[in-house]
Formats: C-alpha cells, structure tokens, sequence
C-alpha cells in the first residue's frame, strides 16, 4: 500500500432542515457579512434559499447576492463574482447549489487574494489564502462540498481546467438530502454517474490497498442501488440520504487513500467534450467514455478489471460487466455513447487535439494519442 | 437515514517513514517543547523511539519523557504525567504508542486545564480546552489516533469510564504499520477485535444507512482477512497496512454515520471484565462477549442480524454465522468465553453490579438486569 496524507477538516451537518443552523455556525465563527452564490434559481424552488435567508437573518448576518453560475461554471462568471465580493467586503463565501456554484465560490474564495484567479488554475500562482467557504448542497455529484478542488472552464482558450488546494476546503457544508426531492431524474442520474466516475478513476490504481477497493465496491453498489430507488420514487428520502452521503464519500479523499491519485484520462476526456459543447453535462459526458475505456483497457490488461466485473457487477468475466454498467447507464437515460453525445464525427479530430495537450493522458494506464483516437472511436 | 455532524479534523500520514516529517510537523505548528508519553518499552524495539527523537532533535523540539503507560490506563499515572506536563512547561503531549498510550496523553493534553481531570470522566466538568495532540501509533485497534474519545480505569472505584471531547482529537497521528511487525500475533488479534467490535456495535443499531452498512461490511471482511495473512506472515507489510487503516476507520467516525450513537452495551460489560481484572485484554474480553449478545439478542429480532451474516460471513443463517464468527476469533488464539478468561463463577454477581450502574444497559437493543444475567451466564 502507498504511503498517504489524509486530513479534511470540513464539518458536514447532514439531514433535515440542517439550513436552520447556518446562520448560527457562521456567527461562531465570526462571520458579519458574506456573499450567497447561486445558480439560475432553482435553489427557490426546492426550498433551500428561504431556509438559508432566513438562518443568516436569524443570526444578524448580512449578505449580499450573486446569481446565475450555470453548469460547467465559467471565468467570466468568476471574476464577475470576485469584484462583487472585493466590493461589498464579505468575510467569507456561501454557496447555495450544487457542485458549479461550489466550485465557483471556491474560485472566488480564493480569487480576492490572487492577481488573476485563472493563474491559480493554470499553475501560475499558488493560492496561499482564501475566505472561510460555507455551502448549502442541493444537487450531489460532484463531492466539491466536502473536497478542496474546483473546476472552471475559460471558454476563450477552451480550457476546463481544475485547482486544488487545502485552503478550499470548505469550513461547513450542509448536506440536506430533501433540496433534492424536486429535481429531474436526469439530474439525479448525471449526479450519480458523477460519483461512480469519482471512484472508478482511483479503482483500478492499484490492487493493494484492499481496504480502499472494498470500500469504493461498498459505495458503487450503494449509489446504482440507491439511484434505481430513486428512479422509482424521487421522494424516497432514505435513497436520497444514502445516495448523497455516498457521492460525498466519492471525492472527500477516503476513495483515493493508496491509489496513487487515480487516473483521471476519462475526466480529461469528458472536459474536451464539454469545453466544446457547455451543454454536455459533466456526468453524460463520463457515462459515454467510461464503460468504453474499461472495455478499451481490459483487451491490454484483463486482470486489472476482473475484481470490479466480480465485486460490484457479480459477474466473472469484464465484458459481461461493461455490458451491465452500460445498461445499468441507459435505463437511467443517460446517453453512453458519443453519437447520443450529439458530438459529430467531424469533432473528433479537434476534441482530440484538444484532450492531448500532453503526449499521453492518464495518471496510471497511460493512453498515446493513437489511444485516444482509437478509445474515442470505440465510444462514438 | 438519521441526521448527523461529521467533523474530523486530524491529519493522518500513514506509511513506511513518515515519523520523519514530525518534528517538521510540529515546528510548523510553532510547538517548541513537548511531553513524550509511552508505555513500558516496546517503542524502544520496534523502531518508533529513534525516529520520533531523531525527528524531534532535527526540528529543534525540546523534549521531557513520561514512561510506563500500561494497557487499561490508569488514573495516578495520567495525574502524575499531568503534573511533569506542567511542571516542563510542555506545548503540546506526543503520545507513541498503542490506544493506551494516546487515551493517557488525551487525558493529559485536557488535564492541564482541569481542577481534577477524572471530573471530565465522571462528567462534573467539560473539557474546554487541551493541548495539541500528537500521535505515533505503534499498535492498531482503538482507533484512538483519529479520534474524540479517551478512557481511563479509576482502579480505586472500579470505574473504567470514557471522555468524549472535540479539543482531544489529535492534530496529527502519524500511522507507520511497520512498526508492528514486531507484535506478537495475539496482539494483533486484540487489536483487530477491538476494531471489530467497534464496527459491531454500530452495525445493528439501524437498518436504513445503507452506505453505512456496506462500508462497515468491506471494513469487517478486509479487516478479518488482512488478520488471517498476519498470522500466517507478521511482517506482511500490505495486509498491516490495510489493517492499520481500516482500525482506524472502524472508529473515526465514518462507521457511525446515521447509526444512532450505536449500542455499546459489550463494551460496557467488558469494561466490568477489565475493572475487576486489569490483565485481561480489552480485544479478548470483547471477543468472549460479542458473539454471545449476537446469538442472546437475535433470538429476539432474528431479521436485524441476518444481514450481518449474509453480507460479512455469506451465511443466510444468523446461528451459522455467529459459529464462524467465533471459530475466526478462536483461530487467532483469543479467549471466547468468559470461563477462557479465568473469571470465576464467583465473580460474576460482581461483574453483574459493576455493568448495572444504570437500570438498563445498550443504547438500540436495551438489556435489564436479567438480560445482563443470562447473556453472562450464555457467554461463560
């Protein structure tokens, strides 16, 4: 097993009606005035923003609004959102949304103390400091609300780009599984996909750390288990709780322990798709590449493989597996090729260029140009 | 799935050599002298002393030594460790060592700010403050190095209580499994009992987290099978590595998540054991408990234990699986009853009082008198 570093000091209050705590939390911590990023308001809908209002009026805590993050969360939009912050002088960052408008509050946490915050992204500049970073969750998926990455994308340059930093870890994230009751069952599939996607790039890293394959087979099973739940009832508050708390497991750090920071080629993959067309969501993205890059993968190396086919799919042969992960995808509605992707075949070759920034991606299975457009192909 | 607060602020560096990062470490955190504190030698031997002092030297850290922490600790050595802390004038406590070890310096590290430490135990004063915490653990199990928990013997009031407190979770535990490859194996037997146990008295108390559930279920099965290859080869360095982990995850939180608070009633029984009779182990007095309160209770609520023996020892029958269970933990050498652990039938009606402080015992399956009586008697 490797050696590893694990510390996450986020608190998470989780459950019903956690919201009424906010405004007190933040008051502890010294708090008189912050800045509420949204997205485009659904937050009104599903009750969160009235519950977050009247928690921060409550506690005598001013604030001031910033709205309209959309998914895959954009520069602009972030710098927009910093001089707004600089301006008003909020003492620390609340977002109220899912993981775009959490991780857009993390660029700006981190921005106020950066010359340009898309230096940060690109490796620039070092974040050395950042505002104190409350969220409100309500869309799982992404973990951003309980790990210290962000991700924007800068359209200009074509660039989603991710930063990661201990000063981003958010200090409180309420996680209150009911926000999500109202949403489509596309959105709570993508979440999913998401998740699984989180663990299945640090899965196959390395076979020694047993206690962490266990684990990460506990959470696959759990969130295709839960999200089939949740197809059938989108109320079931139970299937909702356990799907959340496992798509925060997912990214929090405890799914990487010993695997050598993971793989992440299907992530670099889904990010050209998404810088080329915004609309492709982050987790129909992955649910076209992934089974095809476990099927491109296992040809090269069988093994590798065979554990997941066998703990999480109960199947003894990988490509049995892939098969039932793709179906499993689909009756979710998820589009698990690029074609339902909408991608045209004339895009590959510039989706390709602009995944291969580096002669091989993957941290773990490295994949040459030549793989990639052979992975891509498969997944078309 | 039960509300719930997760907030676990201690750094773990875990792996071959990381106890050369913590005098660093502390000179980082601006601590400038600390109160070593350790048991009766076995540091010496396996490796943990050179590299802490060596590490402390290097960073400049001014050091004073307290020895002789046993297992079930006890109450005059904490008092007497305290005074040496305050008397050297120390920063912060460094405990190396196993549970004891680190119980004893969470004692001290609150101690220094109490009128009389054993208040915190009896709860006639709160912990509202307490050094920085350092850990090297030398023997897994407790899981004290990743948590709020500490438990000291009032040998004179034959009380064997527990503390819980945010101030006490150590800041950094450095987790080096090769220390223990100089355990004698019923060491490591105990140690993977205490963690088991740890899990189990979570696990029954609800049946709805299901991520929960499944994540207990991978961190019971990698935990008895990571002890099967000790026995077979102490200085495997990947199955004590898994095992470190995963003791530590049986109690730091994760594994309680929606679960109630758990039961603990066989951990208030062996408390009794311990109380009456310091030598026996705390991993062997659970062992001759747990599969018996296993066996007592599901005769009265066979479904709630079904899953347990389907899911962690592939039996669809609760009997069969408790008879594994047992059989596991006789091959590994450990007392499983109580006449195994040389209590006398004499004792037990004193036992019986001891565990009796309050009319019932149990937070989920609660347990009368009577219950205690024939569960003792089951069990002896």
């Amino acid at each position: 097993m490797e050696s590893f570093t694990f510390h996450n000091p986020t608190k998470i209050m989780f459950g019903k009606n956690q919201t009424t705590h906010l405004g007190a939390q933040m008051h502890k911590d010294g708090i008189q005035k912050c800045i509420l990023i949204a997205g485009k308001g659904s937050i009104r809908k599903n009750g969160a923003y009235d519950q977050v209002i009247d928690s921060l009026e409550k506690a005598g805590i001013k604030y001031t609004e910033s709205w309209g993050v959309e998914a895959n969360p954009r520069l602009p939009k972030t710098c927009e959102i910093i001089a707004h912050a600089k301006e008003y002088g909020a003492q620390a960052v609340l977002a109220v949304g899912g993981g775009s408008v959490i991780d857009t509050a993390k660029a700006v946490a981190a921005g106020l103390y950066l010359k340009d915050i898309w230096n940060a992204f690109i490796r620039k500049e070092m974040i050395k400091q950042a505002l104190p970073i409350y969220t409100v969750l309500t869309v799982s998926g992404s973990g951003s609300e309980m790990n210290s990455e962000a991700m924007i994308t800068n359209i200009d340059t074509c660039q989603k780009w991710s930063v990661s930093s201990p000063f981003i870890y958010p200090r409180l994230s309420i996680i209150d599984p009911s926000f999500q009751n109202t949403l489509p069952f596309k959105q709570t599939a993508n979440g999913a996909m998401d998740a699984i996607s989180h663990i299945l790039e640090f899965y196959f890293a390395n076979e020694k750390p047993i206690t962490t394959l266990t684990i990460n087979e506990a959470l696959l099973r759990t969130i295709t288990e839960m999200t089939d739940l949740l197809q059938k009832d989108p109320r079931d508050y139970n299937a909702r709780a356990n799907l959340a708390w496992g798509s925060t497991l997912a990214l929090n750090g405890l799914s990487g322990v010993g695997m050598k920071g993971g793989d992440w080629s299907c992530h670099d993959i889904d990010h050209a798709f998404s810088a080329l067309h915004p609309e492709i969501s982050h987790g129909e993205g992955l649910a076209a590449i992934l089974p095809a890059w476990i099927e491109y993968l296992s040809e090269r190396e069988p093994s590798r493989f065979l554990r997941w086919a066998k703990c999480v799919w109960n199947e003894d042969n990988v490509s049995l597996a892939v098969r039932a992960f793709r179906s499993k995808l689909q009756s979710w509605g998820l589009a698990t090729s690029l074609r339902d992707l909408s991608i045209k075949p004339d895009e590959l070759d510039q989706i390709l260029e602009m995944i291969m920034v580096t002669p091989t991606i993957g941290g773990i299975f490295k994949l040459s140009k030549d793989d990639v457009r052979s992975l891509l192909m498969l997944a078309y």
